[in-house]
């Protein structure tokens, strides 16, 4: 009901004061529309469609198209104009990701539900600076709190320390990935306690994400993969002595928990490494396993360290990997599994379907919050 | 010798590694590409041009026009495609007003300087949520501390509430205000004291900033001027009440300050009226005097409160009117200080050139900062 009637409001908001944007319909189809009456070809490609679908145009120069039905999940989109990409003009909700700029959309749905802004109380969001002896920089990071934080002035709360990808930076958990939103709405419903985020950069040479860094308003690419190999990693206790110095925590490894995507699950991955005894919860999603600072090279190269890191040191409570069936890193995870199988080291595995995507990383976000600091 | 080397840089650049974009030329003019081979007429438009500037096309499709001298300044822009509003594909940094959504660059300058993000220490930056009892809503603020904040865990600041406009929530001065970097410069060359700044949202019937409330990603025009009237200015002790309970803030008039721009300097005049004691420095910019609710009423409809407020309150410390010669609330501000002429309260007058625009407003708020906590 809630549905069909926010789609007739839409509809109606379209016709009413739009020319252009666009109507999730019933059917859970969306209709994308925009006036361009001097173009002769047009589309609308996203997380939906990467070729993107053909439009077309009516008589007063307003382009259409319907879509096929769409996942409840958060989609991103732009328009292609005459080969020109073009942000909706009429939908001033974007994420960059890296140098790329779209509009943004949830389709709404049970999975999706978790990363919309509800009405539950909602935790702070905070861009903090931090000094990092070991890199020898003064770096940002994000970090949430949950509603209740101010209000309980004794309690501690356990942490988990979410990383990003390639391309990627201390924002990205925050705008691709909807976090402040997935915990507000899982500590609300009680699926999960609260807890705090912490969302570093994990760009070795640099401090913050491209914007608000002293470079200024400069181009994002390039600054990916360089950098010593492993210093970050290294550096992680910087981090966490940050964290635990100005927030309060339940400061050992049984409160806390490292996550990430991609190479951000690389990173997590050879943190404990580096850390055996620093966390009792890491979450490698789509994980990279076995990059040296240049390319994958298979986690095969690292198995003298990860033998000595569980021979000589606990595994951690929960060890979990999660991978999708279509991701280019399928192959690279199961030569990793099988090395853990090989050293009878116990870990839990989550296959989903699909690649290599924020849908799966939002999804898997949502499993393993819930097994945490049990 | 610097600009010039980032234009070098910036030319190099463009040829190897854009087709689009823009780049700064020595001589304070930016040049602006964009490719879009199909297209019959493109424009770049903004900030420095409402109507848009001609581009011309070469034979590879490539379009080109070089503005005249551009004001050292925080400069916005989009492209028009052949009528269709473009954001600038090789640019990712965009700034949101409203439902408006438009690129960002900084013209390198004196002033211009003081809001890029420099190579000096940096404060924090929170998105916190509060109660307003008065309010009876949960709602959204972001509140800047300085960077030496966390260290000096025994010290207390002084506390700058800052108010946005019509149109804007509690993003518009981070956003295109660029007060963090303001007050990190500033803090950092010696011209002003470590303060906290607090950034409420104004609208009143608006928890948050479209795309971060309960509403979701709703269309962001139509709750302007909505709600009761003169019940978010009677709220502010409220806000004030949260900061200092969970800030180290020096919690009198001596160390408060309240500024506003235009339906915020209006908020400001009338929180001061509401809670004369509260505030030592109030600034008001571009300010409407004398909304009603519903429209600007004028301030002489006010005159028996402000000559009630005058007569039975201090006069604070500083009381600070800047407006822009061609702003279009000259002659209502004009009107204003008239009443203050006749009730002998002595005020600062600082008069610009321009009118009612964000240029303006960063601009009194450097000359504002100086000025308080003495």
């Amino acid at each position: 009901m809630k549905k069909v009637f926010f789609a007739i409001i839409s509809v109606f908001t379209t016709l009413v004061m739009w020319a252009n944007g666009y109507v999730v319909n019933p059917n859970s189809t969306i209709t994308f529309t925009i006036k361009a009456p001097k173009a002769d070809t047009v589309k609308v490609a996203g997380s939906f469609s990467r070729g993107g679908l053909e439009m077309i145009k009516d008589d007063s120069g307003v382009w259409t198209v319907t879509t096929d039905t769409i996942e409840a999940d958060m989609q991103y989109y732009w328009f292609v104009v005459d080969g020109v990409k073009t942000i909706d003009p009429e939908n001033p909700f974007t994420v960059r990701d890296e140098d790329m700029l779209f509009n943004i959309l949830l389709m709404p749905g049970e999975q999706s539900d978790k990363y919309n802004v509800a009405d539950v109380p909602h935790g702070d969001v905070a861009a903090v600076w931090y000094d990092s002896p070991t890199m020898k920089m003064n770096r940002r990071m994000i970090i949430y709190t949950p509603a209740e934080y101010l209000s309980n002035p004794d309690k501690r709360y356990p942490v988990l320390y979410l990383l990003h990808g390639m391309g990627g930076d201390e924002g990205a958990w925050v705008g691709l990935g909807r976090t402040p939103s997935i915990l507000d709405n899982m500590i609300a419903s009680g699926e999960i306690d609260p807890m705090i985020v912490v969302m570093p950069n994990g760009n070795v040479i640099q401090e913050a994400a491209p914007g608000v860094t002293s470079e200024g308003l400069y181009n994002t690419s390039g600054s990916r993969s360089k950098g010593e190999f492993n210093l970050y990693e290294k550096s992680f206790a910087d981090i966490v002595n940050y964290v635990d110095s100005n927030y309060r925590t339940l400061a050992d490894a049984r409160h806390r928990a490292i996550a990430g995507l991609s190479m951000g699950g690389g990173h997590a991955w050879r943190v404990d490494l580096n850390y055996p005894e620093m966390f009792e919860y890491v979450g490698m999603f789509s994980s990279a396993f076995g990059w040296n600072g240049q390319k994958t090279v298979g986690a095969e190269f690292y198995k003298d360290e990860v033998t000595n890191r569980f021979e000589n040191n606990q595994l951690p409570s929960l060890y979990w990997i999660a991978i999708g069936a279509e991701d280019f890193l399928y192959d690279n995870n199961s030569d990793y599994r099988k090395i853990l199988d090989d050293l009878n080291v116990k870990y839990e595995y989550y296959e989903s379907a699909g690649g290599h995507s924020w849908s799966n990383w939002r999804l898997y976000l949502t499993k393993f919050l819930p097994m945490l600091f049990k």
